[in-house]
């Protein structure tokens, strides 16, 4: 199960090479890890109303292919590891249409107390849809 | 009673057309307010535990000559009112030890209650030092 | 003759106050000035290859409410002026089907030559087409 | 041979968790590689102008603890690999003076011709210098 969504690069994504700075993919990852959560009805903002956080504790890109200014892209987020206490996901951008990888990548996001800090297990409310959406996955 | 602070221009500050992108002088103006504010003894973490924001209501920036990769900036940062309800203040960036003025700009902040959202009227703890600040300046 | 995109606030266009930094209004600015651009037959990307780039030389923002994590924005990029040698643009930000205006704001761009640094005046090729935009919008 | 730069977290490198956003140390790590590259009388806007390009190829980073607004914060960088194709470096995160590493990175940067795109071998002018650095790195 995986969830595509698409953006245009801006001009301010881009730097002195001509092209997207890196830092950018790893920002566009996190709207791919909050539409696949939208997608099986995980909002983050109620869950910060539930006083969890969803800190990232690892973050990975390979760089194959620079995009550039005004390019359409597409970024699609797959799940690896949905558990009670952390999220694993895959990424892969690409020019919208085509099928040639631009970056691929990897994001581990862990859940926390918004009050001790600590590492906590997630609520049913959360995790039966993650669970659900892995299952799936796994299929 | 202007305060000055120094720092260099990064390659991720920079776009396509090969110098900083016009985004990031209004960034730099907050680390001059900052400063500022640090310089007569007011921390803006110490403001938020005291349940008060600072957002910004409005700024403004003229841009003369660009910043490039790898520039030592210097940024002055001069206030203009400061006030129990808000904090107005002037900028201009340079290069270090240079006359020209690269980027000029202005800013407006008020007060606000952290519960409401309403504006407030900052507690003497904090309007004091900004009041003396300002008594400097005016001299 | 105004021009309109959608777009959602991501996380990274968060700050520590809990909304959204005043800064990215300035880049989504820069989108509408690309949207409106694109609508009327201009590509920046064509611009640049014929050697004319298209400094901003003032931008301002008035921040009446603040938008949040998650929110649907709408950008009215309205123009102000386009002539040879430079473009003004209003713009409004609200959130998407809603009166309010959150952000309102300005700027200026001119027109320069990628070797000379100097302002030039725009070939009738891109000018014809922002003429026509204009005398759309005076009518 | 490690190289160390200082600088505070800003306001604007915060989102709506109260944390620095885990992209930014992305682009904090890119500061690191500047600095350790000028360390050794390497200059970036000289390569260039030499019509060499250096872009990232992967990127990855360990978050262990987050930091926040105002926090001064110490970077580390340490060469890895440093030849006529790619440098590699290790980077470590912690506050000013304290022993906690807050965030661990690796990087990799390969050298591209500006004309060609094309992967290209660093002439000796840089590659002597990264060498020294690499052959100290190693005693």
């Amino acid at each position: 199960m995986s969830v595509k969504n698409f953006f245009r690069v801006h001009f301010y994504d881009t730097d002195l090479m001509g092209v997207v700075h890196h830092s950018n993919y790893i920002r566009w990852f996190e709207t791919g890890r909050v539409e696949f959560l939208r997608s099986i009805g995980i909002s983050l903002t109620e869950m910060m109303s539930d006083k969890i956080l969803f800190p990232l504790t690892e973050v990975k890109a390979k760089y194959f292919h620079p995009a550039r200014f005004d390019d359409e892209l597409e970024l699609e987020t797959n799940p690896l590891t949905l558990t009670k206490v952390k999220m694993e996901f895959n990424y892969k951008i690409r020019r919208k249409g085509e099928e040639e990888i631009l970056v691929s990548g990897y994001s581990q996001n862990v859940f926390t107390s918004m009050e001790t800090g600590k590492i906590i297990r997630l609520p049913d409310k959360y995790f039966l849809k993650l669970d659900k959406a892995m299952i799936e996955e796994m299929d």
